[in-house]
């Protein structure tokens, strides 16, 4: 039993966590940066052995950004042997005067569950921990270089969130309790940062069977005034 | 360095596989059972050391079921420490006479990533590996009582399969290159096992931009003839 061995947490498994912020008009996603490395990396850890993953990406998510109570769903294993990055591992410990030979299971491989959130960075203020110099919100146009797999972690984490952005924009309170058909296309267009054509948005909008149409916004003349919606 | 060391795999780290199989009428899912213990599992293993999970799980499964070249989406992780059933494990390995010390890593905790797949189980022949007496496909709504969480995993399988029907059934030519609309409302019905609406089937279709419209299907009164189409 050398000095080399990790008996607190699970070998070969880590988390990662995109946490896209969005405030309804730019898209934004949570970077931080490792003491003296130059190293950005998203938010990340590992499990405990007798925690449970759920436990830890929470609990992680908190310790890491200072941000509480971020609902992460996972949405991909990243389990390519070459992901693994020794070499930054190293740099990341030796700027943090971290022991070597204690800590040398980081220097393997890791098979990596990525997970993603959108929350409204309007609302949080991130804190960067122990290990980083700083933690921010960049513009999803201008992420830095990311170390190991993590740009690719944020391309798939990208698509996605697109993918899935009904179901995730329901939650957010992003627009007032009542809408115009307008103002939610604004919202999509937006995230999935193209223009799109009116009546084919209003038909798929329909079609999913979230909205509520309620009276019509009178603001005007009234056979131009455009129907209110809620989220059911 | 004692004998429950582990060398060749990636400890605490599994995957289990739902294969559903569809010929076009009824969905059935595929199962297999260890040798003299009456416990069923879905088809499962372990990550080697230098091994990418997608590797894995890909010669995994060809191993456990005769099945070549079916492609797995991982759906979800199951990471509670409770999952663990190191009494059934413990069961599987002494009636299969493999030495206890020697595979006493198995009887630990494992993080499992769920994976399924969509294939038509009149294509294949599924054959047992040397530590299962069978491999079967059993009728989704009679599943065996399965060892450890798998039954959940089937479940939320099935919910997985059921939001994304439509991508799985277009690769998978349980239908004629040319069919009409009825015929794809009777395979998304079999699947969802539930009668879907007529005019909101083919509304919610169209509106998916996944399907072709060719000529009409002339088989009596012309004005009666239904259109005929293709996935794009």
């Amino acid at each position: 039993m050398k000095g080399i061995k990790n008996m607190k947490f699970i070998p070969n498994l880590s988390y990662d966590c995109v946490i896209f912020g969005f405030n309804g008009k730019t898209l934004k996603i949570l970077i931080l940066e490792y003491h003296n490395t130059g190293l950005f990396a998203l938010p990340g850890g590992f499990i405990k052995k007798n925690q449970s993953l759920q436990d830890a990406v929470n609990k992680g998510v908190e310790e890491r950004t200072g941000i509480k109570d971020v609902f992460l769903d996972q949405f991909q294993i990243f389990g390519d042997p070459e992901r693994a990055d020794p070499i930054a591992m190293r740099r990341i410990l030796e700027a943090n005067n971290q022991d070597l030979k204690k800590n040398e299971w980081m220097m393997g491989r890791f098979i990596t569950v990525g997970h993603y959130a959108l929350i409204n960075y309007e609302d949080v203020d991130p804190k960067p921990d122990h290990l980083s110099d700083s933690i921010d919100w960049y513009d999803i146009n201008s992420v830095p270089k990311l170390m190991m797999d993590h740009n690719e972690i944020v391309d798939r984490a990208l698509e996605v969130l697109r993918n899935n952005i009904s179901e995730k924009i329901i939650g957010m309170n992003l627009l007032p309790p009542k809408f115009t058909m307008k103002q939610l296309q604004q919202v999509f267009e937006a995230i999935l940062d193209q223009t799109l054509r009116r009546t084919s948005f209003q038909r798929k909008m329909l079609s999913l069977d979230i909205l509520q149409r309620h009276e019509k916004l009178f603001e005007g003349k009234a056979h131009k005034a455009p129907y209110l919606y809620s989220f059911k």
